[in-house]
């Protein structure tokens, strides 16, 4: 029987020499490998208690609708400056070259409200840590965070200190 | 009991005087109307005769993983500029100021597969149709495109004429 890691297709030395670029399209473009990614991840936070599920555009927004779908959760979209029509939250982030700011509709959560973070890839955490910084920003809380995918090597669990945080496959490397 | 409608929120005037914007974060944020979008979709799809589920990015994203899980079907992201890691075919299409690019991976589909493509919103028909003609550069063919909701006042419909089109909700207006 495949395992996950099967699924995910490896590229050497991209973007740059040196990295190994985990690439998930592979996973989502089999049957079997998307049921398995959902699973895995809806298995790890199964005991965990929330309300709401968040995913940040774009990839947030693969992993996240199928999960709050088979839990029965709401989905909040978490969206790049300028695409949501109400009022929102922002947080400013960065990125290896510059800054770029998300935005959530400032009424999409209650104050209290327990959150689940979802997303593709814990890298080093930073993406992650704004995400969550926007969620108690809005009053609510976050009640953790689940990732397709983890490269233990950036120690974005170290960034997320404090936080419970869940991978359904872990690499070692960067 | 609540119909999909009731969960969309619209918002007069926005962006500009005149238009009733159809804000579709509501429908998500709500646990129910998540699940009867979905299950909306799904169900106008049910009898076609598809292979593969194409989404792009972002909403397109958040509609065709939960219908690719559910009906155990691959799912193929379509990105924007720069994304993906592999060689790519793309197409250009117009906004309402310029023009942008999608992407897809070269070998993402396989010549003969059947597509259902899977967005949120048909307005004007334009994405729409440029996600059609990159799925038949690649050799595959467009067996229907289904959307959350339809604006059938911008005539979406005769953009994709020769198409079979669904929609889960249809406004008259724009």
């Amino acid at each position: 029987m495949k395992e996950l890691k099967d699924y995910v297709r490896t590229i050497p030395d991209f973007p740059q020499p040196g990295i190994m670029f985990r690439d998930i399209t592979t996973v989502l473009q089999d049957a079997d490998g998307l049921r398995l990614a959902i699973d895995s991840m809806q298995d790890l936070v199964k005991d965990l208690d929330f309300d709401v599920i968040a995913g940040a555009e774009a990839r947030g927004f693969v992993f996240g609708t199928p999960l709050a779908y088979n839990m029965h959760k709401p989905m909040v979209l978490i969206r790049k400056k300028g695409k949501l029509p109400r009022e929102t939250l922002s947080v400013e982030y960065e990125l290896e070259y510059g800054t770029a700011t998300m935005e959530m509709h400032k009424d999409a959560l209650q104050p209290g409200q327990k959150v689940l973070i979802v997303d593709d890839l814990l890298a080093t955490g930073g993406t992650a840590k704004a995400i969550a910084k926007l969620i108690e920003a809005s009053g609510a809380e976050v009640a953790g965070l689940v990732f397709m995918l983890e490269l233990a090597g950036l120690e974005g669990r170290k960034t997320l200190e404090g936080y419970k945080v869940f991978s359904a496959l872990a690499y070692e490397g960067k």
